[in-house]
């Protein structure tokens, strides 16, 4: 059964979000298009140079700027039930001073994660006693633990993402370039069912070793293994990501082998998922077999990172981070090992822990898909 | 003859920057992921939570904070030819304390227009009593001045864009949803050659009154206008937008009326460009032609916005905007006329300004469509 926007962003929201506020001792939240926006009124809006502004102060009403112009599309949103006003304002408006005065006196504001300089500047000019700090530290709280609607969202997400990844075998062929292979999968990307293209990794040969590498005019050639990162964001909001490795023709012996230490070290971290365990503890159950192969130093990122309404968002899956894992936390398990000069290989699956394990939202063939 | 990102990304920009920087009175730009890192470097970096920042200081070496993961990326970019140093960080490190330490004592910055919140606050906290302000009022002098190649990049995105416009009529038909035909759409923009979708609005009906709706579940309905709005981003960083209005059998009265006055508007914003002129002058010259009509009050917005390697950037054709025009300016012309709750109409092409006019880049027709 699809989730709605209603599941996905319930109006129930705003008051936990409120709630959470006050208690980390924050007077308001400013929030500018970017996923935390989206995520506490299920507005999508257009991040442009107008100001749009959902202001969440911890106690009282919220409201939200809305250029006059894009006033029918946040009317049409999600944001619109919640009840909240919608202060439109006009092309020669300043909208900060409006907001400043409608906010009144605050010591201390949370500003959106990705709120732009031109906005965050703006709001230090028009509240000029204001402390800012990150809206982050009270919605990560509420963003990491996945509600069941979220989860199903992630799963079609998923689903959508591993219908292109069956589809890669007929695009990657020695002789075409990196680009050619990378414009096809965007395509499968938006047919699958996604909304936008998040990002199309697909990296031949020595490329391979670049864990970010992304599209280039390099000629894939035979005999090389090619890493393909996929990933789009849903229309109701949620991402997929999912990397697997293929090889045209038959792969060199020394690729070969490790990648068999890389697939073992994939699974050894996703069966290390369950209620309590900390996140260090999954990237230490790949990073051991990896070590214990003698790639240690090959194995040069985190295992994973949180997934929702961002592709990158909390909880990353990274020595240090103690948090310990709850059912509804949802993230990647993406070990890899790179040769420099070489090739490289990662595997990649979106998880979901649940009650007793961890639900891989990836379910095409682990195994060295040769083409 | 295709343009090279050597043409669009010259070495040479670099000092030019530097040598703005300091005539601003700024010590330094910090410019994280962004239109205005791809600008000065060629580097079109993921914005991602881990930090890259390319430290312009107003005199002597420009460096690049950059993830370990992220170096091979860094160095296959055109950001490599800089010859600056590439500071590579890693997964335990602060990266914005190291930044601070190799800036040393630094009373102004200019932040990239786009750095996101929790960059710029940590930015605030190493480097306590700098002041932030943005590094647009550097760069704007610069963006807005097109170079011959970077002309020839957006009259290359017109001509991808023109071509999806010419297959909009294969994918309208009255019975298919907005969303629909906004899939087929976002797919042609793609096969046209661009290397993302920034926004496909298919808004039919009513929705056509609402100048940024997006995509809706709603049925188009035989005798309906649609406002077709789209755009998107070449390999080499340069956008496309362009609007143009189908209809769906014939038109209601009341809006072949009011579209002829569109078109008229459109022309005579068109026809007034040259070297000169101010920006305002061109929104007054469509302006007047619909206000003479009777629908001023229906002409919501703008008459355009500035673009390049952002969809909306500098100079906007605006009110208030005394900016004479020079040649390279490169700019959108899409005045509109919406009736809420019936329909509404834009056409939009993107000029740039020559020595002796106004060069449009968009050249399908701007005739009312009936598909």
């Amino acid at each position: 059964m699809p989730v709605t926007s209603t599941d996905l962003y319930p109006v129930s929201r705003l008051a936990a979000v409120q709630e959470a506020t006050a208690k980390a001792g924050l007077d308001a939240l400013l929030l500018t298009p970017s996923p935390d926006l989206r995520y506490v009124s299920g507005y999508q809006a257009l991040p442009l140079e107008r100001l749009t502004c959902l202001v969440v102060p911890a106690s009282g009403e919220s409201f939200m700027m809305v250029p006059r112009l894009e006033l029918p599309a946040a009317q049409a949103s999600p944001a619109a039930r919640l009840g909240l006003e919608f202060v439109a304002w006009d092309e020669t408006d300043d909208p900060y001073r409006i907001a400043a005065r409608r906010l009144g006196n605050v010591a201390k504001v949370g500003l959106a994660d990705r709120m732009w300089a031109m906005s965050s500047l703006r709001f230090r000019e028009v509240l000029p006693g204001t402390e800012q700090v990150l809206a982050g530290r009270v919605l990560r709280e509420l963003r990491m633990r996945k509600s069941p609607g979220e989860v199903e969202a992630l799963r079609e997400a998923g689903r959508a993402i591993d219908a292109v990844h069956r589809q890669v075998p007929e695009f990657l062929r020695a002789g075409r370039t990196e680009r050619e292979v990378g414009r096809d999968i965007a395509e499968a990307i938006l047919a699958a069912g996604h909304e936008t293209v998040d990002f199309v990794i697909v990296a031949s040969g020595p490329n391979g070793a670049s864990p970010h590498h992304e599209l280039s005019d390099r000629v894939i050639q035979a005999g090389e293994p090619v890493v393909v990162d996929i990933g789009g964001q849903l229309h109701n909001g949620y991402c997929s990501d999912s990397t697997r490795v293929y090889c045209v023709g038959e792969p060199p012996a020394e690729f070969a082998e490790y990648y068999e230490v890389l697939r073992r070290a994939q699974d050894a971290a996703c069966a290390a998922v369950r209620p309590g365990v900390s996140c260090e503890s999954i990237d230490a159950a790949a990073r051991s077999v990896i070590e214990d192969a003698g790639y240690g130093e090959r194995f040069i990122h985190r295992t994973g990172h949180g997934i929702g309404i961002e592709t990158h968002e909390e909880p990353y899956i990274v020595a240090g981070n103690t948090e310990p894992m709850e059912p509804g936390f949802a993230f990647s398990v993406e070990p890899g090992i790179y040769l420099a000069g070489k090739h490289g290989a990662r595997i990649e699956d979106i998880l979901v822990c649940t009650e007793d394990g961890g639900e891989r939202l990836n379910n095409t063939t682990r195994e060295l898909v040769i083409v």
